[in-house]
């Protein structure tokens, strides 16, 4: 699987929110360069194949103008817009459970901002939770190489509680779940599901 | 709420596989002319509002090409064509349990041709299924304005048992579940969801 190549046979071409890669030297060499959304999409993909559940990444939403139809059947966009979704990026469904979440990567040594979460994602995963899904996010701090779980109560604690415009890496250290590189998969976030699940 | 709206900020332009609407006179007077997504769309539109749930419709997948930037900050897609989805439409979360299901309309009197139906859809169905989602089709037979709730399990017999192409009405009587038209909301299909939950 090329660098680029998001598992789910979207190529990710010039999409404009998209993160570029950290250029530090701390990430370990057993694991180079692949985003944390790459990571997830090569794990989503293990999930399914060995049958431990059922993920998937939604489509970027395009707004679309203008379509073209230079043969039957065939049909070419030739001006649209990528449209801000009114979800989370990610959902599925494990031992019966629904699961959402969001995938977000940081290069700030020292906190994740939330301007990186968009109102509606927040307002999402509250609705999902209140509902009765697994809700979560996965953050990974780059320049450490670590990829952290925070459950949707854990955010919306610090959400109520805080009145900084960022979450330091140390309520992630504390409050969230490390998940280790593990390569096959690459982050292998339902054992933390399954340690959360049994804690319930 | 405006025909050609479906009611997730998505206009439906032009979009290659939808399906045209019935022009039969057998549609009652109550409901005209919304198509079985449009439906959809503003059930589960009223679903969200009024915290039944949390059912969303995918984003059409769009392979991206070529992207023009006619100024910072704004991607205009300029050539982008249609892929072919590897999930069903709409997923969500209901009472805590996954939902997963695949919206059809079929003007055929007699019987819904499981041509509709491609292969990875069915696959999904079966993979969520057995992830425990209730996964399930809606079916609309447009010329009776008649909307069926067949769930993955009857699906799946129906495929096991028998080698036809299609499956007739008859079929969707006997084992599916009629929804009646609601109008708020259009579509009450969690009233058969409930149903059959209570049934377990």
């Amino acid at each position: 699987m090329k660098i680029g190549y998001n598992g789910t046979g979207d190529k990710m071409i010039n999409y404009p929110t998209k993160k570029t890669k950290s250029k530090t030297s701390f990430v370990s060499s057993a694991h180079r360069g692949l985003s944390l959304e790459e990571d997830i999409n090569k794990t989503n993909a293990y999930y399914l194949v060995h049958k431990r559940a059922n993920v998937h990444k939604k489509p970027t939403p395009v707004q679309v103008v203008h379509v073209q139809y230079p043969a039957r059947n065939k049909a070419k966009i030739t001006e649209a817009y990528y449209k801000r979704p009114s979800t989370t990026d990610y959902n599925g469904v494990y031992k019966g459970f629904a699961l959402d979440f969001e995938v977000k990567e940081t290069n700030h040594e020292r906190y994740f901002t939330l301007g990186n979460l968009h109102q509606h994602q927040l307002d999402h995963l509250q609705s999902v939770h209140e509902h009765g899904a697994i809700a979560f996010l996965l953050v990974r701090f780059s320049k450490f190489n670590e990829t952290y779980l925070l459950t949707y109560e854990k955010l919306a604690y610090f959400l109520e509680t805080m009145t900084r415009k960022s979450i330091p890496r140390a309520y992630f250290i504390e409050h969230g779940h490390l998940i280790p590189y593990t390569h096959i998969p690459p982050i292998d976030y339902l054992k933390v599901i399954d340690a959360l699940l049994l804690k319930e």
